[in-house]
């Protein structure tokens, strides 16, 4: 593969042009698509928006299908006809969440309304207003030159507010046809400076719940106690030797994957400067978790973590009950990193629990593999150079976002280098009330989306 | 004091054929008594049944008085005619659970109906039958022979099943008027085979809530895990500074002030034979609590415990959800035994959580001192031989009871003997629907307050 990003850039200047010249359009275009609601935790209207992207792309000349799948269907579109360019695999979801509590929002949650620079609607940064500058982006540069620099998939599922629980059986069953140099997602929010950022990697999960039961019924702890068994004291001792106070986790084999960032992924972090006591002050503590001393960036990117999301057992009312519980429960999850694998660490866990409680019962919830994509993949410089050249502002890299996202569909089951490229305002308000996009982060995102494509356009395959 | 035991006993003879003679007549009083609702939680007919105390012992020809409380009154009957006799103190309460769930019930709560030689009602055996023996031993008696054969003071209070809350007070500002040989308390269901039932002693209770607070609101697990605290992880390593796994309470100076049993208590428990199979049995459980090999009379009398009632903590729904909560707390309650005070013992796992998680808050919420009679106490003998007498069975002698009863007032505020002596059969389901006592333990209990009194009036006060 060559590069030559410095060449002059002649037609990507007319396409910037032409996006300039039509933002009143596209804004007002964006608020006509927002209009349809595609509730998928409802399924409400999921058809209607599937069919209308169908459309769409169609009308760009895409080929394009809309792919049944146990859940609601993907809508695939294909561009392939510059040989010898590379391809690219633009994701995204036209599922939006819910829209409650309704009274919260200053203007109804379907019926898109501009205040002060930004659309407000539910689906505006999450992810309608992102999928739609990517389509945009496609539709400027076939509107000015004819043609599309290079090669593109897109790729639109219709579950991701509910979880894609089947996105990753599609991948797989659809691999063929999915194969590229390269996934792009326009998804998540901005940084709070506005300087825009590149994601390179997602922390993989592992969830799981551990019961104890004891007695077949709760008993009198003044009657009992000392006699009956404690399910609470029971999940107490066995989560004391799952990870000790000092942040250690002490499940045996739990770190044996882990591998260390990379000089390149130390510099990139270095250069985020995230700040502990910016999230000190903003969530009022005293102190970060243990270890105290840990650099926040590590804390998010490099280290797994385990999270009891739930403990719950006996009595939670008001003043005392002298009960001695006979069940109790505890949710965690653990986020994973590079190499761990959410199957193998359910395993250790599992084991653990064997050893040290053989009772208590140990149940899988969840699981997703971590994904990461190297910070020199043959594409990132393209990915980079391209968001420098529609902000005019080099982008901050994040080899990894603490949370998961099914990422590792494109990394682990395709084989290919995936970014993400947000294109929403950090205060997008996602899964929130008064969800919005500024209608100056929207364009960028359409001009993001161009400068994209003619950087890969400017590769030829090796 | 000198008593003779063996002494050919015409008076008491003369008093069970009295009692044998009425037994119907008893029953229907019992069944009039039990008309009369005195819901102290609901604040239902209160005054009413204290009134009709009031007259029943004025009737006997006691000194009666209705004597206010912050809360209900207390019956205070005084019947002292016999110089040189002992004077007893029968406690008990006139106020009953609530009857709900009123479904459940097959008659009416308030409408006490025979069924299969049982009285069933709400306050049946919890107390109001209990102390109504204790009233009709008196009244016999004084029928038979126009006389007591000793000294009686009766209490019956109105909040027992609020928990107390001024009788400690009361007793402390009436102790004069309270002066006393030895406390007799005619409570509580007695043993399974039918065999009579007398404790010397009960668990003293020290409860407390430990409150951990970390961010300023619910985060999201993959977003913050690893960075922000996470305080359900602050209880669960805190408690396990406090107990162990082998079941040994870990806070300095807990066990201090712990007295072992007595050669009398020993012998008194292993004669219980109380069985760890039946326990297991009863409860479905494969082990007891740790450690495992600790006979069941010493884990009830002779440990102090220390029970978690309830822990909860964020999410508990069904699923998962990847929440980092950002409180949670624990209620927690120990039983103690003699000598444990519970303000030190409060004060020590006060002082444990400063040091071992100083940002935990500790809130005291309930703490009863424990109580216990010596097995070689004065009028021991004579308390279990009218037992014998009354029943023809020798009793079972109880040490302490597993459970927490205001017990202390009389043998620590007054210094007086206490003794603990069920009337009720052990399914009389108190604090449940369709509460009964059995006519044959109610007449016995007739019986033993009778034989009572006899065998107090034949010791003359040293």
């Amino acid at each position: 593969m060559n590069i030559d990003l410095n060449k002059s850039n002649v037609e990507l200047s007319e396409v910037f042009e032409y996006i300039d010249a039509n933002k009143e359009l596209f804004v007002g275009r964006l608020i006509e698509y927002l209009r349809h609601p595609s509730v998928s935790a409802q399924n409400i209207g999921i058809g209607k928006v599937a069919e209308l992207l169908v459309g769409m792309l169609s009308n760009l000349g895409f080929e394009t299908q809309l792919i049944q799948t146990p859940g609601y269907p993907v809508v695939m579109g294909r561009w392939e006809r510059v040989p010898g360019a590379p391809t690219v695999l633009l994701y995204g979801h036209y599922d939006v969440q819910p829209p409650d509590p309704l009274e919260a929002w200053i203007s109804p949650p379907f019926e898109p309304t501009i205040r002060d620079g930004r659309v407000y609607a539910r689906g505006a940064g999450d992810n309608k207003g992102q999928h739609f500058a990517q389509i945009l982006a496609l539709e400027s540069h076939l509107t000015v030159h004819g043609r599309l620099p290079c090669n593109v998939l897109i790729l639109l599922e219709g579950e991701e507010e509910v979880g894609s629980p089947n996105i990753a059986e599609f991948v797989r069953a659809h691999a063929d046809r999915l194969k590229s140099d390269l996934v792009v997602t326009a998804d998540g929010p901005g940084h709070e400076s506005g300087q825009p950022i590149i994601t390179y990697g997602v922390r993989g999960i592992a969830a799981f719940e551990l019961r104890a039961r004891a007695a077949n019924r709760d008993v009198h702890s003044g009657n009992f106690g000392g006699v009956v068994p404690n399910p609470i004291w029971t999940l107490v001792h066995l989560l004391a030797t799952m990870k000790n106070s000092a942040g250690e986790i002490t499940i045996e084999g739990f770190y044996d994957d882990v591998v260390a960032p990379t000089a390149l992924e130390r510099e990139a972090t270095a250069r985020l400067r995230l700040d502990a006591d910016h999230v000190k002050q903003e969530l009022g503590l005293v102190e970060l978790d243990a270890p105290t001393d840990r650099p926040v960036a590590d804390r998010l990117m490099f280290h797994p973590t385990f999270t009891i999301n739930g403990f719950h057992g006996g009595y939670g009312g008001p003043g005392s009950k002298t009960v001695l519980p006979h069940e109790a429960f505890v949710k965690c999850d653990a986020r994973l990193v590079e190499r761990q694998n959410p199957d193998d660490v359910l395993a250790k866990i599992e084991a653990h629990v064997k050893k040290y409680a053989p009772d208590v019962k140990f149940v899988r919830t969840e699981s997703t593999l971590p994904s990461k994509t190297p910070l020199d993949s043959p594409f990132s410089d393209v990915v980079q150079h391209a968001v420098y050249t529609a902000h005019g502002v080099e982008p901050l890299i994040y080899p990894t976002l603490g949370a998961t996202l099914p990422d590792y569909v494109f990394t682990k089951v395709l084989g290919t280098a995936s970014f993400v490229v947000p294109y929403a305002n950090y205060d997008e308000d996602n899964h929130a009330p008064n969800e919005n996009i500024t209608i100056d982060c929207f364009i960028k995102g359409i001009r993001t989306g161009a400068a994209l494509l003619d950087g890969l356009g400017r590769c030829a395959r090796s």
